[in-house]
Protein backbone atom coordinates (compact mmCIF):
# COMPACT_ATOMS: atom_id res chain seq x y z
CA UNK A 1 0.00 0.00 0.00
CA UNK A 2 3.08 2.24 0.17
CA UNK A 3 2.24 3.68 -3.31
CA UNK A 4 -1.88 4.57 -3.14
CA UNK A 5 -2.83 7.27 -1.05
CA UNK A 6 -6.11 7.42 1.14
CA UNK A 7 -8.43 10.09 -0.86
CA UNK A 8 -11.74 11.35 0.79
CA UNK A 9 -12.93 14.11 -1.70
CA UNK A 10 -12.00 14.76 -4.96
CA UNK A 11 -13.78 17.91 -6.18
CA UNK A 12 -14.08 21.05 -8.23
CA UNK A 13 -13.52 23.38 -10.13
CA UNK A 14 -14.53 25.69 -7.94
CA UNK A 15 -12.14 28.62 -6.44
CA UNK A 16 -9.39 28.43 -3.55
CA UNK A 17 -11.09 30.42 -0.50
CA UNK A 18 -8.11 30.81 1.61
CA UNK A 19 -4.47 31.98 1.71
CA UNK A 20 -2.06 32.56 -0.54
CA UNK A 21 -3.76 32.10 -3.56
CA UNK A 22 -6.89 33.09 -2.49
CA UNK A 23 -9.65 32.75 -5.34
CA UNK A 24 -7.41 30.78 -7.48
CA UNK A 25 -10.03 28.38 -9.42
CA UNK A 26 -8.61 25.09 -8.69
CA UNK A 27 -9.62 21.07 -7.87
CA UNK A 28 -9.21 20.14 -4.58
CA UNK A 29 -7.83 16.20 -3.53
CA UNK A 30 -8.46 15.19 0.21
CA UNK A 31 -6.34 13.32 1.83
CA UNK A 32 -7.31 11.35 5.32
CA UNK A 33 -5.39 11.17 8.49
CA UNK A 34 -4.04 14.00 10.82
CA UNK A 35 -1.85 13.67 13.58
CA UNK A 36 -3.65 16.48 14.98
CA UNK A 37 -7.05 17.13 16.45
CA UNK A 38 -7.75 20.64 16.70
CA UNK A 39 -10.42 21.68 18.55
CA UNK A 40 -12.51 23.73 15.93
CA UNK A 41 -11.01 21.38 12.93
CA UNK A 42 -13.33 21.92 10.21
CA UNK A 43 -12.36 19.07 8.51
CA UNK A 44 -12.69 16.44 11.33
CA UNK A 45 -14.54 13.99 9.60
CA UNK A 46 -10.66 13.36 8.10
CA UNK A 47 -9.40 11.91 10.91
CA UNK A 48 -11.77 11.33 13.89
CA UNK A 49 -13.30 7.94 11.89
CA UNK A 50 -16.73 9.13 10.59
CA UNK A 51 -16.03 8.96 7.33
CA UNK A 52 -14.21 5.78 7.43
CA UNK A 53 -16.02 4.52 5.12
CA UNK A 54 -15.44 6.93 2.05
CA UNK A 55 -11.92 6.61 2.01
CA UNK A 56 -10.31 5.17 -0.89
CA UNK A 57 -7.14 4.09 -1.61
CA UNK A 58 -5.90 5.47 -4.62
CA UNK A 59 -2.77 5.45 -6.44
CA UNK A 60 -1.70 8.80 -8.46
CA UNK A 61 -3.00 7.38 -11.48
CA UNK A 62 -6.12 6.98 -10.39
CA UNK A 63 -6.78 10.21 -8.71
CA UNK A 64 -5.32 12.49 -12.26
CA UNK A 65 -8.19 10.30 -14.17
CA UNK A 66 -10.42 10.91 -11.13
CA UNK A 67 -9.60 15.01 -11.49
CA UNK A 68 -9.66 14.78 -15.42
CA UNK A 69 -13.08 13.38 -15.05
CA UNK A 70 -14.74 15.60 -12.93
CA UNK A 71 -12.21 18.71 -14.06
CA UNK A 72 -12.27 17.66 -17.70
CA UNK A 73 -9.83 19.82 -19.91
CA UNK A 74 -11.30 23.23 -16.86
CA UNK A 75 -8.42 23.18 -14.76
CA UNK A 76 -4.48 23.63 -14.41
CA UNK A 77 -3.99 23.72 -10.54
CA UNK A 78 -4.80 21.11 -7.71
CA UNK A 79 -4.81 22.08 -4.11
CA UNK A 80 -4.29 18.90 -1.97
CA UNK A 81 -5.59 19.22 1.45
CA UNK A 82 -6.24 17.37 4.62
CA UNK A 83 -6.08 16.48 6.85
CA UNK A 84 -2.68 16.65 6.98
CA UNK A 85 -1.14 15.46 3.63
CA UNK A 86 2.63 15.70 4.84
CA UNK A 87 1.86 12.35 6.60
CA UNK A 88 2.07 10.67 3.65
CA UNK A 89 5.35 10.19 1.63
CA UNK A 90 3.67 8.40 -0.92
CA UNK A 91 2.33 11.91 -2.13
CA UNK A 92 5.30 12.66 -3.51
CA UNK A 93 4.31 10.59 -6.86
CA UNK A 94 0.97 12.49 -7.61
CA UNK A 95 2.85 15.82 -7.08
CA UNK A 96 5.51 14.85 -9.54
CA UNK A 97 2.32 13.64 -12.10
CA UNK A 98 0.54 16.51 -11.77
CA UNK A 99 3.56 18.54 -12.41
CA UNK A 100 3.99 16.58 -15.67
CA UNK A 101 0.88 17.53 -16.48
CA UNK A 102 1.30 21.15 -16.37
CA UNK A 103 -0.54 21.31 -13.28
CA UNK A 104 0.57 23.60 -10.32
CA UNK A 105 0.42 22.15 -7.36
CA UNK A 106 -0.92 23.80 -3.81
CA UNK A 107 -0.84 21.77 -0.62
CA UNK A 108 -1.36 23.28 3.08
CA UNK A 109 -0.17 21.57 6.67
CA UNK A 110 0.53 22.45 9.97
CA UNK A 111 4.24 22.04 9.40
CA UNK A 112 4.47 18.70 12.34
CA UNK A 113 6.13 16.60 9.52
CA UNK A 114 8.86 17.06 6.91
CA UNK A 115 8.40 15.86 3.55
CA UNK A 116 11.14 16.07 0.66
CA UNK A 117 8.12 16.96 -2.20
CA UNK A 118 7.75 20.37 -0.32
CA UNK A 119 10.08 21.21 -2.82
CA UNK A 120 8.11 20.87 -5.63
CA UNK A 121 5.00 22.33 -4.21
CA UNK A 122 3.63 25.52 -6.00
CA UNK A 123 2.12 27.15 -3.29
CA UNK A 124 2.96 25.71 0.06
CA UNK A 125 0.96 27.27 3.01
CA UNK A 126 2.59 26.23 6.37
CA UNK A 127 -0.49 26.86 9.04
CA UNK A 128 1.03 26.36 12.47
CA UNK A 129 -1.88 26.12 15.22
CA UNK A 130 -2.59 28.76 17.78
CA UNK A 131 -3.29 27.70 21.08
CA UNK A 132 -7.09 28.08 20.75
CA UNK A 133 -6.85 24.74 18.93
CA UNK A 134 -5.72 22.97 21.93
CA UNK A 135 -2.43 21.62 20.24
CA UNK A 136 1.20 22.79 20.75
CA UNK A 137 3.58 23.62 18.09
CA UNK A 138 6.85 21.58 18.31
CA UNK A 139 9.41 24.75 17.28
CA UNK A 140 12.48 22.31 16.35
CA UNK A 141 10.49 21.26 13.61
CA UNK A 142 8.73 23.94 12.12
CA UNK A 143 12.06 25.20 12.51
CA UNK A 144 13.82 23.14 10.51
CA UNK A 145 10.91 22.68 7.78
CA UNK A 146 11.55 26.65 7.32
CA UNK A 147 15.04 26.45 7.24
CA UNK A 148 15.15 23.44 4.81
CA UNK A 149 12.60 25.56 2.38
CA UNK A 150 14.45 29.30 2.76
CA UNK A 151 17.76 27.65 2.41
CA UNK A 152 16.49 25.95 -0.99
CA UNK A 153 15.41 29.40 -2.03
CA UNK A 154 11.60 28.30 -1.65
CA UNK A 155 9.97 31.53 -0.05
CA UNK A 156 8.46 32.83 -3.08
CA UNK A 157 6.41 29.51 -3.08
CA UNK A 158 4.94 29.38 0.32
CA UNK A 159 3.59 31.62 3.09
CA UNK A 160 2.70 31.18 6.77
CA UNK A 161 -0.64 31.25 7.54
CA UNK A 162 -2.31 31.42 11.68
CA UNK A 163 -5.89 31.12 12.05
CA UNK A 164 -6.80 33.85 14.88
CA UNK A 165 -9.91 33.40 17.56
CA UNK A 166 -8.79 35.68 20.09
CA UNK A 167 -5.89 37.54 21.88
CA UNK A 168 -3.82 34.59 22.56
CA UNK A 169 -3.60 33.52 19.22
CA UNK A 170 -2.87 37.10 18.36
CA UNK A 171 0.15 36.61 20.53
CA UNK A 172 1.02 33.23 19.39
CA UNK A 173 0.79 34.71 15.55
CA UNK A 174 2.86 37.59 16.30
CA UNK A 175 5.42 35.14 17.71
CA UNK A 176 5.43 33.02 14.46
CA UNK A 177 5.43 36.13 12.50
CA UNK A 178 8.88 37.33 14.17
CA UNK A 179 10.30 33.90 13.98
CA UNK A 180 10.03 33.68 10.18
CA UNK A 181 9.62 37.24 9.22
CA UNK A 182 10.68 36.84 5.36
CA UNK A 183 8.08 34.65 5.05
CA UNK A 184 4.92 36.10 3.38
CA UNK A 185 2.28 35.83 6.31
CA UNK A 186 -1.49 35.33 6.74
CA UNK A 187 -3.51 35.83 9.22
CA UNK A 188 -7.10 34.11 9.02
CA UNK A 189 -10.39 34.88 10.39
CA UNK A 190 -11.55 31.75 12.82
CA UNK A 191 -14.34 29.69 11.92
CA UNK A 192 -15.47 27.36 15.25
CA UNK A 193 -19.35 26.81 14.19
CA UNK A 194 -18.49 23.66 12.56
CA UNK A 195 -21.83 22.09 13.32
CA UNK A 196 -24.13 24.19 10.76
CA UNK A 197 -25.13 27.48 11.87
CA UNK A 198 -27.20 29.39 9.87
CA UNK A 199 -25.46 30.88 6.66
CA UNK A 200 -26.54 34.28 6.81
CA UNK A 201 -25.39 34.24 10.90
CA UNK A 202 -22.06 32.45 10.31
CA UNK A 203 -21.86 35.41 7.72
CA UNK A 204 -22.53 37.70 9.94
CA UNK A 205 -20.14 36.30 12.54
CA UNK A 206 -17.10 35.86 10.26
CA UNK A 207 -17.35 39.45 9.24
CA UNK A 208 -17.28 41.26 12.65
CA UNK A 209 -14.29 38.83 13.63
CA UNK A 210 -12.35 40.06 10.14
CA UNK A 211 -13.20 43.59 11.53
CA UNK A 212 -12.08 43.00 15.09
CA UNK A 213 -9.41 41.15 13.14
CA UNK A 214 -8.42 44.12 10.98
CA UNK A 215 -8.74 47.01 14.05
CA UNK A 216 -6.15 44.58 16.20
CA UNK A 217 -3.65 44.20 13.38
CA UNK A 218 -4.33 47.88 12.51
CA UNK A 219 -1.98 49.55 15.19
CA UNK A 220 0.25 46.93 15.80
CA UNK A 221 3.96 47.99 14.35
CA UNK A 222 5.01 43.97 14.65
CA UNK A 223 2.23 43.18 12.24
CA UNK A 224 2.98 45.93 9.31
CA UNK A 225 3.62 43.37 6.76
CA UNK A 226 0.77 40.51 7.25
CA UNK A 227 -2.36 39.68 5.30
CA UNK A 228 -5.63 39.60 6.63
CA UNK A 229 -8.53 37.71 5.63
CA UNK A 230 -11.28 35.44 5.73
CA UNK A 231 -12.55 32.23 4.48
CA UNK A 232 -14.43 32.40 0.97
CA UNK A 233 -15.70 29.40 0.75
CA UNK A 234 -17.31 29.68 4.10
CA UNK A 235 -19.01 33.65 3.31
CA UNK A 236 -20.35 31.95 -0.09
CA UNK A 237 -21.10 28.21 1.26
CA UNK A 238 -21.14 27.88 4.98
CA UNK A 239 -19.72 24.85 6.11
CA UNK A 240 -20.93 22.44 3.14
CA UNK A 241 -18.55 19.74 2.07
CA UNK A 242 -17.37 19.31 -1.61
CA UNK A 243 -17.84 22.96 -3.08
CA UNK B 1 1.98 72.83 -9.74
CA UNK B 2 4.40 70.25 -11.72
CA UNK B 3 5.10 68.47 -8.13
CA UNK B 4 2.25 68.49 -6.59
CA UNK B 5 -0.49 65.64 -6.50
CA UNK B 6 -4.30 66.47 -6.00
CA UNK B 7 -4.73 64.68 -3.06
CA UNK B 8 -8.59 63.67 -1.93
CA UNK B 9 -8.14 61.06 0.72
CA UNK B 10 -5.10 59.74 2.90
CA UNK B 11 -6.48 56.64 5.21
CA UNK B 12 -5.36 53.73 6.77
CA UNK B 13 -3.87 51.95 8.84
CA UNK B 14 -6.52 49.01 7.26
CA UNK B 15 -6.37 46.08 4.27
CA UNK B 16 -6.36 46.27 1.13
CA UNK B 17 -9.59 44.82 -0.13
CA UNK B 18 -9.30 43.48 -3.85
CA UNK B 19 -6.83 41.98 -6.36
CA UNK B 20 -3.54 40.70 -5.83
CA UNK B 21 -2.40 41.77 -2.55
CA UNK B 22 -5.82 41.35 -0.79
CA UNK B 23 -5.79 41.33 2.89
CA UNK B 24 -2.52 43.08 2.90
CA UNK B 25 -2.41 46.05 5.89
CA UNK B 26 -1.66 49.24 3.72
CA UNK B 27 -2.10 52.67 3.67
CA UNK B 28 -4.41 54.33 1.17
CA UNK B 29 -3.75 57.53 -1.19
CA UNK B 30 -6.29 58.92 -2.95
CA UNK B 31 -5.57 60.89 -5.86
CA UNK B 32 -8.43 63.30 -7.67
CA UNK B 33 -9.03 63.11 -11.42
CA UNK B 34 -9.85 60.58 -14.06
CA UNK B 35 -9.82 60.01 -17.99
CA UNK B 36 -13.13 58.26 -17.72
CA UNK B 37 -16.60 58.20 -16.23
CA UNK B 38 -17.18 55.12 -15.54
CA UNK B 39 -21.33 54.10 -15.04
CA UNK B 40 -20.85 52.45 -11.73
CA UNK B 41 -17.34 54.17 -10.84
CA UNK B 42 -17.50 53.61 -6.88
CA UNK B 43 -14.98 56.54 -6.51
CA UNK B 44 -16.82 59.17 -8.74
CA UNK B 45 -16.48 61.49 -6.47
CA UNK B 46 -13.03 61.78 -7.41
CA UNK B 47 -13.64 63.48 -10.64
CA UNK B 48 -17.43 65.01 -10.88
CA UNK B 49 -16.78 67.77 -9.12
CA UNK B 50 -19.07 67.14 -5.66
CA UNK B 51 -15.31 66.71 -3.45
CA UNK B 52 -13.87 69.64 -5.50
CA UNK B 53 -13.18 71.31 -2.26
CA UNK B 54 -11.37 68.46 -0.68
CA UNK B 55 -8.65 68.25 -3.15
CA UNK B 56 -5.87 69.43 -1.50
CA UNK B 57 -2.46 69.59 -4.05
CA UNK B 58 0.58 68.44 -1.89
CA UNK B 59 3.89 67.24 -2.59
CA UNK B 60 5.57 64.19 -2.14
CA UNK B 61 7.17 65.08 0.97
CA UNK B 62 3.33 66.42 3.01
CA UNK B 63 1.87 63.45 1.93
CA UNK B 64 4.65 61.62 3.59
CA UNK B 65 4.30 63.68 6.27
CA UNK B 66 0.39 62.62 6.78
CA UNK B 67 1.19 59.12 6.01
CA UNK B 68 3.64 59.30 8.86
CA UNK B 69 1.08 61.36 11.04
CA UNK B 70 -1.81 58.98 10.78
CA UNK B 71 0.02 55.59 10.19
CA UNK B 72 2.71 56.10 13.16
CA UNK B 73 5.11 53.31 12.48
CA UNK B 74 2.17 50.64 11.92
CA UNK B 75 2.59 50.52 8.05
CA UNK B 76 4.69 49.23 5.14
CA UNK B 77 2.92 49.27 2.29
CA UNK B 78 1.52 52.19 0.64
CA UNK B 79 -1.75 51.71 -2.09
CA UNK B 80 -2.21 54.55 -4.42
CA UNK B 81 -5.54 54.88 -5.95
CA UNK B 82 -8.24 57.16 -7.43
CA UNK B 83 -9.42 58.08 -10.25
CA UNK B 84 -6.66 57.39 -12.18
CA UNK B 85 -3.36 58.13 -10.93
CA UNK B 86 -1.68 57.32 -13.84
CA UNK B 87 -2.67 60.88 -15.21
CA UNK B 88 -0.01 62.44 -12.90
CA UNK B 89 3.24 62.37 -13.97
CA UNK B 90 4.40 63.97 -10.54
CA UNK B 91 3.33 60.89 -8.82
CA UNK B 92 6.77 59.50 -9.62
CA UNK B 93 8.34 61.64 -7.08
CA UNK B 94 5.86 59.88 -4.14
CA UNK B 95 6.64 56.73 -5.44
CA UNK B 96 10.25 57.05 -5.25
CA UNK B 97 10.18 59.09 -1.79
CA UNK B 98 7.77 56.04 -0.80
CA UNK B 99 10.10 53.58 -1.67
CA UNK B 100 13.59 55.26 -0.47
CA UNK B 101 11.28 54.61 2.98
CA UNK B 102 11.58 51.36 2.84
CA UNK B 103 8.00 51.29 1.70
CA UNK B 104 6.10 48.47 -0.65
CA UNK B 105 4.11 50.73 -3.08
CA UNK B 106 0.68 49.52 -4.91
CA UNK B 107 -1.03 51.43 -7.54
CA UNK B 108 -4.39 50.89 -9.79
CA UNK B 109 -5.04 52.27 -13.42
CA UNK B 110 -7.41 51.45 -15.88
CA UNK B 111 -4.49 51.44 -18.19
CA UNK B 112 -5.45 54.43 -20.70
CA UNK B 113 -2.46 56.11 -19.93
CA UNK B 114 1.58 55.17 -19.55
CA UNK B 115 4.05 56.79 -16.55
CA UNK B 116 7.81 55.98 -16.86
CA UNK B 117 6.77 54.92 -12.90
CA UNK B 118 5.46 52.18 -13.38
CA UNK B 119 8.81 50.28 -13.84
CA UNK B 120 8.94 51.36 -9.84
CA UNK B 121 5.48 50.13 -8.50
CA UNK B 122 6.03 47.34 -6.51
CA UNK B 123 1.94 45.51 -7.01
CA UNK B 124 0.58 47.58 -9.86
CA UNK B 125 -2.84 46.46 -10.96
CA UNK B 126 -3.79 47.29 -14.51
CA UNK B 127 -7.53 47.42 -14.08
CA UNK B 128 -9.25 47.69 -18.18
CA UNK B 129 -12.97 48.54 -17.81
CA UNK B 130 -15.63 46.08 -19.60
CA UNK B 131 -18.76 47.40 -21.78
CA UNK B 132 -21.10 47.76 -18.21
CA UNK B 133 -18.77 50.62 -17.07
CA UNK B 134 -19.83 52.51 -20.69
CA UNK B 135 -16.44 52.84 -21.55
CA UNK B 136 -14.03 51.70 -24.40
CA UNK B 137 -10.52 50.42 -23.89
CA UNK B 138 -8.06 51.56 -25.99
CA UNK B 139 -6.22 48.41 -26.87
CA UNK B 140 -3.30 49.98 -28.65
CA UNK B 141 -2.26 51.33 -25.35
CA UNK B 142 -2.93 48.88 -23.41
CA UNK B 143 -0.72 46.59 -25.53
CA UNK B 144 1.88 49.25 -25.51
CA UNK B 145 1.64 49.29 -21.29
CA UNK B 146 1.86 45.74 -21.20
CA UNK B 147 4.75 45.16 -23.61
CA UNK B 148 6.76 47.60 -22.33
CA UNK B 149 5.92 45.99 -18.43
CA UNK B 150 6.58 42.66 -19.60
CA UNK B 151 10.30 43.71 -21.25
CA UNK B 152 10.90 44.84 -18.24
CA UNK B 153 10.23 41.95 -16.39
CA UNK B 154 7.64 43.78 -14.56
CA UNK B 155 5.48 40.40 -14.33
CA UNK B 156 5.67 39.17 -11.13
CA UNK B 157 5.16 42.62 -10.03
CA UNK B 158 1.94 43.72 -11.41
CA UNK B 159 -2.05 41.81 -12.42
CA UNK B 160 -4.38 42.93 -14.49
CA UNK B 161 -7.97 42.79 -13.25
CA UNK B 162 -11.81 43.14 -14.67
CA UNK B 163 -14.69 43.66 -13.09
CA UNK B 164 -17.63 41.70 -14.46
CA UNK B 165 -21.10 42.58 -13.77
CA UNK B 166 -22.57 40.25 -16.72
CA UNK B 167 -22.17 38.10 -19.69
CA UNK B 168 -21.05 40.52 -21.94
CA UNK B 169 -18.03 42.00 -19.47
CA UNK B 170 -17.33 38.53 -18.71
CA UNK B 171 -16.19 37.74 -23.04
CA UNK B 172 -14.22 40.80 -22.82
CA UNK B 173 -12.47 39.85 -19.49
CA UNK B 174 -12.09 36.51 -21.31
CA UNK B 175 -10.16 38.48 -24.33
CA UNK B 176 -8.07 40.32 -22.22
CA UNK B 177 -6.97 37.73 -20.51
CA UNK B 178 -6.57 35.56 -23.35
CA UNK B 179 -4.41 38.62 -24.94
CA UNK B 180 -2.01 38.35 -21.80
CA UNK B 181 -2.07 35.37 -21.35
CA UNK B 182 0.68 35.26 -19.07
CA UNK B 183 0.14 37.96 -16.76
CA UNK B 184 -1.95 37.00 -13.66
CA UNK B 185 -5.40 37.81 -14.16
CA UNK B 186 -8.06 38.42 -11.55
CA UNK B 187 -11.86 37.94 -11.95
CA UNK B 188 -13.28 40.99 -9.47
CA UNK B 189 -17.68 41.28 -8.68
CA UNK B 190 -18.74 44.27 -10.01
CA UNK B 191 -20.65 46.43 -7.31
CA UNK B 192 -23.23 49.07 -8.46
CA UNK B 193 -25.10 49.74 -5.42
CA UNK B 194 -22.67 52.71 -4.89
CA UNK B 195 -25.27 54.94 -3.57
CA UNK B 196 -25.40 53.02 -0.47
CA UNK B 197 -27.89 50.32 -0.27
CA UNK B 198 -28.53 48.06 3.11
CA UNK B 199 -25.35 46.77 4.19
CA UNK B 200 -26.73 43.02 4.67
CA UNK B 201 -28.59 43.29 1.31
CA UNK B 202 -25.50 44.44 -0.19
CA UNK B 203 -23.28 42.06 1.07
CA UNK B 204 -26.22 39.25 -0.03
CA UNK B 205 -26.26 40.46 -3.55
CA UNK B 206 -22.74 40.39 -3.88
CA UNK B 207 -22.28 37.19 -2.72
CA UNK B 208 -24.54 36.08 -5.00
CA UNK B 209 -23.03 37.36 -7.37
CA UNK B 210 -19.49 35.84 -6.32
CA UNK B 211 -21.55 32.21 -6.40
CA UNK B 212 -22.46 33.05 -10.36
CA UNK B 213 -18.55 33.93 -11.19
CA UNK B 214 -16.97 31.21 -10.05
CA UNK B 215 -19.48 28.47 -11.49
CA UNK B 216 -19.34 30.86 -14.84
CA UNK B 217 -15.68 30.28 -14.84
CA UNK B 218 -15.88 26.78 -13.53
CA UNK B 219 -16.26 25.25 -16.74
CA UNK B 220 -14.92 27.68 -19.09
CA UNK B 221 -11.47 25.90 -20.47
CA UNK B 222 -10.29 29.21 -21.01
CA UNK B 223 -10.47 30.84 -17.82
CA UNK B 224 -8.15 28.13 -15.86
CA UNK B 225 -5.72 29.97 -14.31
CA UNK B 226 -7.88 32.90 -12.53
CA UNK B 227 -8.04 33.75 -9.89
CA UNK B 228 -11.97 35.17 -8.42
CA UNK B 229 -12.34 37.85 -6.07
CA UNK B 230 -15.07 40.17 -4.17
CA UNK B 231 -14.01 43.69 -2.49
CA UNK B 232 -13.31 42.95 0.88
CA UNK B 233 -14.48 46.30 1.89
CA UNK B 234 -17.64 45.94 0.55
CA UNK B 235 -18.23 43.06 2.57
CA UNK B 236 -16.77 44.86 5.88
CA UNK B 237 -18.16 48.65 5.47
CA UNK B 238 -20.35 48.32 2.66
CA UNK B 239 -19.69 51.56 0.53
CA UNK B 240 -18.53 53.92 3.03
CA UNK B 241 -15.35 55.80 2.32
CA UNK B 242 -12.26 55.91 4.36
CA UNK B 243 -12.00 52.74 5.74
S1 LIG C 1 -4.25 20.15 11.68
FE1 LIG C 1 -5.92 20.70 10.31
S2 LIG C 1 -6.92 18.75 9.73
FE2 LIG C 1 -5.60 18.35 11.51
S3 LIG C 1 -6.99 18.55 13.26
FE3 LIG C 1 -6.01 20.55 12.98
S4 LIG C 1 -7.41 21.71 11.65
FE4 LIG C 1 -8.00 19.54 11.52
S1 LIG D 1 -11.54 54.38 -14.26
FE1 LIG D 1 -11.92 53.99 -12.08
S2 LIG D 1 -11.97 56.02 -11.10
FE2 LIG D 1 -12.16 56.34 -13.33
S3 LIG D 1 -14.38 56.45 -13.67
FE3 LIG D 1 -13.76 54.31 -14.02
S4 LIG D 1 -14.04 53.29 -12.03
FE4 LIG D 1 -14.09 55.51 -11.66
Amino acid sequence: MGKTIPVLEIFGPTIQGEGMVIGQKTMFVRTAGCDYSCRWCDSAFTWDGTAKEEIQQMTAEEIWQRLAEIGRDCFSHVTISGGNPALLKSLGGLVRLLKAKGIRVALETQGSRWQDWFYEIDDLTISPKPPSSGMETNFAILDEIMDKLTANGRTVHMSLKVVVFDERDFAYAKHVHQRYRYIPFYLQVGNDDVAGMDEAMLRTKLLNQLRWLVERVAYDPEMNDVRVLPQLHTLLWGNKRGV
